[in-house]
């Protein structure tokens, strides 16, 4: 069911076009928020762990902006470890050991469900492209629903993501609360401000000045627009990291610089090394993700506005739910800043929700929810094991 | 001795290349801090007010990164008002019925001084382009010191400027402190943080990403890197704004999309306002400004690093010094944010300087300097009239 393009036909790694990924089918129609309906749908996913008997202890893991479902495993595209390998294994704080884990690559995604990359309804033998329609997080909740009823799973124990992947969780809350024993939204907003759209149409408008951006049809010369993405991936990097991250890391350290084109206006030959490392984070990000799937996620966070779905208030979106709620936001993390999450905790209270809301120092930014910070995982830890003594798991 | 490009060889408006700016012509060899002689440069310049006999009440205004000379007139190129009008003008904080006031455009820049635009000294007849040294504000400092020797002043009563301008004060106050009688840094750093060289280096890889740019040489072909340029601009346009003022004026309120490829993405054929405003922004910046003069100047403001000079104490900068120091910051600035001011304030102390050093209180980010801000305004003339009398001027 894996579609891809046509082998040779785009100049990246092969990796991230020949890759098969585990995935499921979708045959019916799927009529995405737009009005639009594709003609089925394919997600791709990964689990790790086992279900119990009575099919109560899958945690679903949600992605963020360029995630994947490759959480706890090396990605079969770029042969890193998983991206949550830290937060998610055995004996981590959420336990492979107890817990039968969901990976799952969003709708609109690269990595196998269905998006820009996937192959077009109309016959064409060709990719989606920018006419992929549109999709809102509600769409990426919704195909994630029927994976977990094809899995055989009524309720999750718990759904867990950060950033966009926090998102999901919020929209997974308010679409089926009585699917969602526990949810933990993590570094995240209930709605995109301003300024995260702002960053977002930056990158959007780098992708649209690539010469190689061909109206998103770039399969068609066989080149991707690699310079606009990494322009893209660059300026969304910095949003990642706070400025005291950056100093700590870099600072105005400097570096001799490589001779090549971008290279010529350094005084004295040397560059600063946090240009190498921004650089770096473009020119790696253009060889696993494609640029039709970037303006898709992208865009489908700014629309998000959770509260505008239920007239303003958020607190309608949770009234008399039964879901527990741990929301776990960075006191550096200016993408998506504490107050965000405060204010998602204050709806909930306003809902009667059962909500614990911890905010944790770091000096690491919003990437911090992807590092090695132990206050945030023994909150994580302890937080699943008392939903999981209310839930009648083995503890 | 203005000089352009040949006409009608760029695809740009013709007035950045048309225009003859006021200038002056030094034909003496300029060694550049890199070790590059320029064979002589051009300074352009406007003057406000009169300069008294005693020529002891000139004030320098240095611009900004994209800022110019035309302080407080209508640009000849853009047609809008001078871009601190509000600031300087009869009656204004800098009282040109008062004083005699100098705005020039910077070593490296485009709107007259000598920058990459300018004709290379090789005698091709063709512009520097990329092959224009890059240059440090200590070299737009001693640049703008031929100015002042050139129009007979020894002694400038006032140097003031915000942002690139603030640290071309700095400068100014280290490297010539007997011909600044008071200083007034604003909105400002004494050098450039990981994250503020991060933001350019995303600006200047969004301009080596275009089509057009042709290594710099985007005038053989009569096209200008005009996306590029616009997504740089754009992106450091949000750091120019702070969260709230982006929020106040945009927040998540929707347009109509008017139909072209950057937005045929766009759910329900709308977008964001202020990714409008954003694109708004980024289109009319390339219509009046250079894409390499915008490689030299920020390449020129990541260098800067004024302690660096001295040893690594700032306070060394200026020791001894009888200059008066007025240091504005505004509390929503994120790119050069308070601390940045306070610690030039301490090493300003430390040094035994004569100093004072005013946060306002705004939610406009760093752009409030250009706007109007009464409190600020008010401080300005406050501590230009004070000087004015320990200096010995009529107030």
């Amino acid at each position: 069911m894996f579609t891809s393009y046509a082998n040779g036909v785009m100049n990246r790694p092969t990796a991230l076009t020949d890759v098969a990924h585990t995935n499921v089918r979708f045959d019916e129609a799927f009529v995405l928020d737009c009005g639009t309906a594709l003609p089925g749908h394919t997600v791709a996913f990964r689990t790790y762990g086992t279900l119990n008997s009575a099919r109560s202890n899958a945690v679903l893991v949600c992605h963020a902006l360029t995630g994947d479902q490759y959480v706890a495993e090396q990605s079969p595209v770029t042969g890193k470890p998983g991206w949550w390998d830290q937060v998610v294994g055995p004996g981590r704080p959420v336990d492979t050991d107890r817990f039968f884990v969901i990976g799952v690559n969003v709708l609109g995604g690269c990595m196998g469900s269905t998006g820009a990359r996937s192959e077009k309804a109309d016959g064409s033998g060709e990719p989606w492209g920018t006419d992929f329609p549109p999709v809102t997080i509600r769409d990426m909740v919704r195909a994630q629903k029927q994976l977990i009823e094809y899995l055989g799973i009524d309720r999750l124990f718990a759904v867990i993501g950060g950033s966009m992947g926090g998102m999901q969780v919020l929209q997974w809350a308010a679409s089926y609360p009585d699917s969602v024993f526990a949810a933990l939204p993590i570094a995240t907003a209930a709605y995109h401000s301003a300024q995260n759209i702002a960053f977002n149409e930056v990158g959007r408008q780098a992708i649209f000045a690539d010469p190689n951006w061909n109206n998103g049809q770039y399969w068609r010369d066989g080149r991707i627009p690699a310079r606009g993405l990494a322009v893209a991936r660059m300026c969304a990097h910095i949003t990642y990291l706070s400025e005291e991250a950056l100093t700590r890391k870099f600072g105005r350290r400097l570096q001799s610089a490589r001779k090549d084109s971008a290279e010529v206006l350094n005084l004295f030959g040397e560059m600063f090394e946090v240009e190498s490392y921004l650089r770096h984070q473009g020119s790696t990000f253009v060889q696993r993700f494609d640029a039709n799937a970037y303006l898709t996620i992208t865009r489908a966070c700014d629309y998000f506005d959770l509260a505008a779905d239920y007239g303003g208030d958020l607190a309608d979106a949770f009234r008399g739910t039964r879901t527990r709620f741990l929301l776990a936001s960075f006191s550096s993390d200016w993408l998506y800043p504490t107050p965000e999450s405060r204010s998602i905790a204050r709806a909930l209270n306003r809902a009667g929700a059962n909500v614990s809301f911890v905010e944790f120092p770091t000096d690491k930014g919003h990437d911090a929810f992807l590092l090695d910070e132990p206050d945030f995982h023994r909150t994580l830890a302890g937080f699943l094991r008392g939903c999981a003594m209310h839930a009648g798991l083995p503890v």
